[in-house]
C-alpha cells in the first residue's frame, strides 16, 4: 500500500511537472530563458514512450506520457507565441558581458 | 528488437532532456523565465521514482531517474546562482504591460 502511494505520487508529480512552468510563462509572457531543444527533445521522448506503451498495452505508460505530451505542446505553443515578440527591445538572448 | 530500440530511445531522450536547458542557461546566465516550482516538483517526483525503483529492485528505474535527478540538481544550483543577480537592472520578473 505504501509503495503504491509512493509510485502514484512519483508518477503524478513528474507527469504534471510542466504545469507550474505553463503558469509562470503565461503570467510573465517571457520564455526566452527556456531551451526549445529541451522542449522538443522531451516531446519526442514522451511520444516514443506512448508508442512503446501502445506496444506493451500498458495504460499507465500511455496515460502518463499523453498528459505530459499535452502540457509540452501547450508550452511549445506559448514558447513560439511569446518568443516571437519578446526580444524587441529586451536585448539579445545571449547578452555580451 | 525494434521495440527495444524505441524503449531505449524514449528513456534516453527523456532522461537527458535537461542537458540542453543546462547548456542554454550556462551560456546565457539568465534563468528568470524558468519555474523553480517545476524544478522542485520534478526533483521530488524523480526522487520518489528512485525510492520506488529501489523497492522494486529495478535498475532501469533507479538509473534513469538518478541521471535526471543529477541534471536537475545542476540546473537548480544554476537557477539560484544566476537568479540571485540577474534582476539588477533587468526589470521585474513580471513586468507591467
Amino acid at each position: 500500500m505504501i509503495w503504491t502511494i509512493i509510485g502514484v505520487s512519483a508518477a503524478t508529480l513528474t507527469m504534471l511537472s510542466f504545469i507550474p512552468q505553463i503558469m509562470r510563462s503565461y503570467k510573465s509572457k517571457h520564455v526566452k530563458d527556456l531551451s526549445p531543444v529541451m522542449l522538443f527533445q522531451l516531446s519526442l521522448g514522451v511520444s516514443l514512450w506512448i508508442v512503446y506503451g501502445l506496444h506493451r498495452r500498458d495504460p499507465i505508460i500511455i496515460g502518463a506520457n499523453s498528459v505530459t505530451l499535452l502540457t509540452l505542446l501547450v508550452l511549445m505553443t506559448m514558447y513560439f507565441k511569446y518568443g516571437r515578440t519578446e526580444n524587441k527591445g529586451d536585448g539579445p538572448i545571449f547578452p555580451k558581458k
